[in-house]
């Protein structure tokens, strides 16, 4: 058979050539022959050595452990090769050739063979090497590693089998350290460990270095079916085919004189900065820097003990990055002042170091700005916009046992403060006591709002990520964690306990909105702003660019531009101004009715609601007309010369209304106690009337429009006189009236042209001519598998996917991760939550219908996303598949879903 | 211009060949004057006439109310040719000819002109006519009514105008009968009336008849654009450019000797009967008959008084049957002896008259038995198989001011009860003291069943067409009025209020469930049965052989078949073999949670829930087993040879938990009195954790079997227990296991392999084999939209379509109908309610893809309904254009959608 099976590293080209890519010669060889055959190309050094290829791994074992004809005869010929290299000789005592042998198949794996180093010693070579080197102690300990190496890697031989006899032997010497053993000592410890391998298999350690060789191979390609192996590639979903390739390295030793062995980074992988970052050990083997036995050196210092190999080093690093257009982590041993690479592979780093490096190769010409772009994870802008706890402070606090609680990770951020169980009181300590607050609920209602705001943070036992709590604190950016179920809430004693920790009202806690950890006491955090991250805004900046131009060029016939815009959620103007500051391109969802819970507006909205005439209600509503036109008006102007879209009111009313549960506690106690307080009596039928089995299916947003149209009414009146007042002023309002809850298109006939006759109205009123749409939320999939005809009357559509996945999957919002979901999760019958990111098998393709059916009637309809998913990645991808305007977040996501749009536009490039 | 605006009666043939159909002779000629053409084709006696055309009048309106040119010569040609026909002369006073003028539109309608009789008279005709036939009173009778006719009719006057001097005439005169007026009281009539016109008009009732006929057409072709036509044109979706015909024809005078007139049916319109049935009067004119001055007698006495004119009536109504298909409903004239037919259409008939007609004519080779099966509607059987109250009693009812209330139409049939308003109180009455009970509830619950089913009747005064009420009382067939708001049930006093009325428990009242109104007291009702009516036995088994051919014949390239069988919702055997009965092929729905109400199960059912571990819940499921296995031990046997489909457990669990609002309130009472009960306290606090804000998205169905996998794991081993134990005994149990709430095939893929296993353990620990199916009922829209993954693991879906509904539309089962759905569908927002009938382009749309994907993966999928709108005519169409193998309704519908699956085969054929 002529197949080759053996490539010597230098020839990584033959590779490429007979697999044609660069790809097909990283699976015939495995990841780490041919990094070591590409750094060999470029000019690297590299000890010489070679790979056996994945397919004769696949192919010895396919053939029932036999190595394929002629592969052995490859392999010693490669041997050959690289004693020509070395100018040494595998075997012979007077210029013994060492080798290592390393497992690499294309994806790295554990449960492969660990690596056996100092192949092609035995008695006589070690003898030899002796004399030669004058340094018994390096000899032996390099022989008894073979040895034992070989014994528990190649022979499979439990590692206790060698580990006990050198714990015994060092305890009988009085050693602590493996420093204080002596040349003698490893001697008598490697001839303990051949009898160990005599004991266990019968036969003795094979002095033959081919022997070696050919044992090695084997047991390397034996490992690739080994059973921790075989489970990983399950779990994984990694192929069984692909087989594992064998490297043979000549070795090189740092610890000789004039000699080290270090690993670094080429930058800095916490901060970006472009300088070698890492570590060296002078007179060290590579392991010895990682086990950290010695102190190591700053990396740099290697500039005064090895000049040469630093400059060549440095050389070496530079050449590459610019190969591999990456920041490198890299190994490297100097062995008698030469340097030589033993690995490279790109650099882990942090958020703020991945930005850095990503601006400052786009400056040094390393690479373009769209692979920048696509080098951050949109996740990773997140970590850089909220404060953080100091990792060292939070792993003190864990070992401490501080950490008592863990929910869901609602809102990311770090937040210290003293507990508060109520809005009122946490709103009066941070407002009147300048205190910081962490609000602390089983869960939170729209009256809880105001507390919210006031917090640093929020803790609740119930609800899941898309709980009201979670929601608000997204909005407004505060730190949150929810369904903390090990928590519980006495709100007679103002306390809570979790397992037996108790937290009284005033004690501090700290919450990790980023990973749901919550903690005793207080952790140190840290705040970065956007303002003052110029590599964070250069990259937005281009993920802008790239949108814009990509959406240009892939906007399918007919259409203007498939460009993903990323608007905002904001309700007051204040986070309009932020949601601008972070990039937004315009308001997507304006919520009306948090204006109505403001304590001054409450009780007008109650008499409203209870109102017995439309006369009354009227009455009560010109009361509340003032109010939302100054927080339209407010709005407009900090958006001037960008769309905001207002939502009409959407809750069902009982939701402006007191708590039933604790109106009907007193009710009854005061009935019992003979002191009836009628108007609280009636309070209660009222409200027990207004009573739902189902909310979220009730009286809510466009049905509540058609049975009291007066409030919507009003609020278009008060939209309308906003928008003529600031456009009177100077600026450029661009209002849309969004109708929620539609599923029927005649509600649509109903209610819009009514409004479009009061827009009409008080702009005439006013004098004065502004652009407007009036268009409806797409969350009831009945509106969806309608829109052809929705979009007859609708000019927008936003989807509203939190409802609308509420109604696709039939999940109650409220109860689903409490009662089943995140059980659903953790198992994998669903693969996520789709509350947080898109079900694009379902509802994910019920939008695409409805963007498609309702583009069919209506071409320009501006289609768009204001539900939580408006500011998840995975979900902003397929909201740019389908053919989105926009997607619409909470302000402090917006700079992230502006990354998470250029790389949909860049994923989906043609 | 050479347009044809005028045909002869006679002249039918023309307007057909110049349209090329029938239906466009009738658009043409209208639909009175293309019948009166075709009974003249055929050679029945009508009075010669001719029609001017509906393109005419159009003509006449677009041009500003001028006739088209050539038209009115047409006319007076026409009128030549009638004179001709009769022998005598329009306007001649020696052989006078007197025409009739009536409009006569494509569809007939309100606000069309009214027809004027004795056209031609005038005060020379009118002498000369006196002189002739020596009856002054016959003429100027005669004479009067032209001038009054031509005065109201024509020309518009007030008709009160006409009616007071009248009854001014006759007070003065003593009279009180219109037959006291003799020949010179009606002369001096005549003469006021032409006074009334020269006073309203300025001018003189024309004597010029020419002038009367065309006065009298013009004034048609106006009425055509009347504000009541124009109005109801809009109301009822009528074009507006159809225009409407004018027909002239010849008066016939049943007031003369050997003369009279009459109404009749060609079978009797009531029972079916095939016997001539009506009523006439000698000596009268048509406008006597039913104006009703003199008794009529039997049509039949004719054949005394007028033997040759009543042989010729019998032939003309067999010749009319055997030409129209139909029984007619007619009108006719006797004059001197000669028979004369006026009209001719297809008559009105009761339910049971319909059927037997159908069928009799099948067996006369008059019709097909598709056509007998299309002319009967299927709600039309509905009334044929539920008790009614008999007509006359419930408007006596009526009359006398009983009706209190009126409420959705849940179920229908009349009940007659007393009034209870618990359940325990209700089966108590019923059960010892065997009276009569309806129940009154504000609401019901499952556990309020045990009352209903011993109720007669139910009535409440909240919730929809698919409340719970309204589902049970469906599906047991009682009588059910539910919603009927303006009912305020008072529990303390255990009375109601409806307005000013009172009802105290015990009192009687009269529920209709078919529509909806109920009445104080007690109304007779009648009650037929299924078995008794052979008429409709015969016809479904026609439907049932027509479902099954059309279904073969239009199965698409693949499929077995097309057939929609019909099957049944059915709980417990009683149920089952009622259906079977009532000719369902299978059971489509059997609900397992009925069986865990009731009494002696239910404690145990609630141990089970509040169970601390699996062991504990393992052992109360355990000694329910035996009770569910023998539920279904009685079901397989009665529907041996038939599939049977057993729904696992669906609703949430609390729903089997007492009352968490009246148990607050029994606790908060405890607590201020302090006898603090503990039981009750931890009872509370478990429903209270219990709580769900939106139970019907939350822990149900197939959620709560993978929370919970050890209660349907229990329901299986019961379901093939109880088939083996049946196959065991020689039956042939067909059991299908249906899953809930399907939202991801994840869900099913975790928990049918488990299921399938029991069963197939079950099987072979009682050593017996059956064929069986694993299926999942398509509820959520989620399944549906990715039903090709769904079907992967299901062997069958089922269309839940409450449930689908409720989630398409977001729109609460519980509380919509309440809130909003019935303004919705008065308002036409929404066409129909789509809990009662599919709504097709939403629901009904997804339906369809369900369908389309599931075969798409499994070509073989048996796909049904089990929703309510199962038993509904127009979504059974709906099933039936989409594919699915059966419906399944209530047993009580059984026979409904029997007719209704073979009119959707039949309205389908290609």
């Amino acid at each position: 058979m002529s197949d080759k099976w053996v490539y010597l590293f230098k020839e990584v080209d033959k590779a490429e050539e007979k697999t044609g890519s660069w790809g097909g010669a990283r699976s015939l060889l495995g990841g780490k022959g041919a990094n070591l055959g590409e750094m060999t190309r470029i000019g690297v050094p590299v000890p010489p050595g070679f790979t056996v290829t994945t397919e004769a791994c696949n192919a010895y074992l396919e053939a029932g452990e036999e190595f394929p004809p002629g592969m052995w005869e490859q392999e010693l010929e490669a041997m050959k090769a690289v004693e020509e290299l070395t100018g040494k000789k595998f075997g012979d005592p007077e210029n013994p050739l060492l080798v290592s042998c390393r497992s690499g198949a294309v994806f790295s794996m554990p449960g492969m063979m660990d690596t056996v180093l100092n192949i092609g010693l035995n008695d006589e070579t070690a003898a030899r090497m002796v004399e030669l080197t004058d340094d018994p102690r390096f000899v032996y300990d390099a022989y008894r590693r073979l040895v034992h190496m070989f014994g528990s890697v190649v022979l499979n031989i439990d590692d206790e089998e060698f580990e006990h006899p050198l714990d015994s032997y060092k305890k009988e010497k009085g050693y602590k350290l493996d420093t204080e053993m002596n040349a003698e000592d490893w001697q008598a410890l490697t001839e303990t460990y051949k009898a160990v391998i005599k004991k266990e298999m019968g036969f003795d350690f094979p002095q033959d270095p081919y022997e070696q060789l050919k044992l090695a191979t084997e047991a390397v390609f034996k490992s690739w079916n080994g059973k921790r192996a075989i489970d990983y590639r399950n779990a994984a979903g990694i192929a069984h085919n692909l087989g594992t390739g064998v490297n043979i390295q000549t070795m090189v030793f740092g610890n000789m004189d004039n000699s080290g062995t270090g690993v670094a980074f080429t930058r800095n992988p916490a901060t970006g900065e472009n300088v070698v970052w890492g570590e060296y050990l002078m007179n060290a083997q590579g392991e010895d820097v990682v086990a950290g036995i010695r102190n190591a050196s700053d990396v740099n210092e290697m500039k005064n003990d090895l000049p040469q190999a630093y400059a060549d080093f440095l050389d070496v690093c530079a050449k590459l990055e610019k190969h591999y257009r990456e920041m490198q982590d890299v190994e490297f041993t100097v062995e008698n002042g030469k340097l030589w690479m033993l690995q490279t592979r790109d650099g882990k780093r942090t958020a703020k170091a991945a930005v850095q490096i990503a601006v400052d190769m786009v400056g040094e010409g390393l690479i373009s700005k769209e692979e920048a772009v696509l080098r951050i994870k949109p996740e990773q802008v997140d970590t850089l916009l909220h404060p953080q706890f100091i990792i060292e402070e939070k792993s003190a606090a864990k070992a401490a046992g501080k950490m008592f609680a863990t929910g869901v990770n609602a809102s990311p951020g770090a937040a210290v403060g003293r507990v508060y169980f109520d809005a009122d009181t946490a709103e009066a300590k941070a407002k009147e006591e300048g205190q910081d607050v962490i609000m602390v609920r089983p869960f939170t209602k729209p009256d809880d709002v105001h507390g919210m705001l006031a917090a640093k943070g929020i803790l609740t036992s119930e609800g899941g990520a898309t709980s009201h709590a979670a929601v608000v604190a997204r909005q407004f950016g505060i730190p949150c964690v929810v369904g903390a179920s090990s928590v519980r809430i006495d709100m007679e004693k103002r306390q809570f306990t979790a397992g037996d920790i108790t937290v009284k009202e005033g004690d501090y806690i700290s919450v990790d909105g980023a990973s749901g950890e919550v903690f005793l006491g207080q952790i140190e955090a840290s705040a970065p702003s956007l303002e003052e991250q110029t590599d964070l805004l250069t990259l937005l900046g281009w993920a802008d660019e790239i949108s814009a131009t990509e959406g240009i060029r892939q906007a399918p016939e007919g259409w203007p531009t498939r460009g993903l815009q990323v608007w905002a959620n904001a309700d007051y103007p204040e986070d309009a101004r932020r949601a601008r500051s972070y990039g937004a391109k315009g308001i997507g969802l304006c919520r009306t009715e948090h204006m109505f819970f403001e304590p001054e507006r409450l009780p007008i909205v109650q008499r409203m609601i209870l109102a017995d005439s439309s006369e009354e209600r009227t009455k009560a509503l010109d009361e509340l007309l003032p109010f939302q036109r100054t927080d339209f008006d407010g709005l407009f102007e900090a958006m001037t010369g960008l769309p905001v879209i207002i939502r009409l009111i959407d809750p069902p009313l009982h939701e402006f209304m007191p708590d039933e549960h604790a109106l009907l506690e007193e009710v009854i106690e005061n009935r019992i106690k003979g002191t009836v307080d009628q108007d609280k009596e009636s309070l209660l039928s009222s409200i027990e009337a207004m009573h739902e089995s189902n909310p979220m299916m009730g009286l809510r947003g466009i049905r509540l429009s058609v049975m009291m149209p007066e409030i919507v009414s009003m609020q278009v009146r008060a939209i309308f006189e906003a928008a003529a007042d600031v456009k009177l002023r100077g600026f450029e309002p661009h209002p849309e009236v969004m109708i929620p809850l539609t599923g029927h298109v005649n509600e649509l006939k109903l209610i819009q042209p009514k409004l479009e006759e009061i827009a009409k109205a008080v702009m005439e009123e006013k004098g004065v001519e502004f652009a407007y749409k009036f268009g409806t939320m797409i969350e009831i999939p009945r509106a969806g598998l309608t829109a052809d005809q929705v979009a007859e009357e609708a000019e927008f559509f936003s989807f509203g996917t939190n409802d609308l996945t509420q109604f696709t999957f039939g999940y109650s919002r409220d109860d689903a991760e409490r009662n089943f979901l995140v059980k659903y999760v953790e198992d994998g019958i669903l693969p996520k939550n789709p509350f947080q990111t898109i079900d694009r098998d379902g509802v994910g393709q019920l939008m695409k219908l409805t963007v498609e059916k309702g583009r069919g009637t209506r071409l320009n309809l501006e289609c768009g996303i204001c539900g939580e998913h408006g500011g998840d990645p995975n979900s902003i991808d397929w909201c740019y598949q389908i053919g989105l305007n926009y997607v619409s977040c909470s302000p402090f996501r917006v700079p992230i879903a502006r990354l998470a749009a250029a790389h949909a536009a860049l994923e989906h490039r043609a």
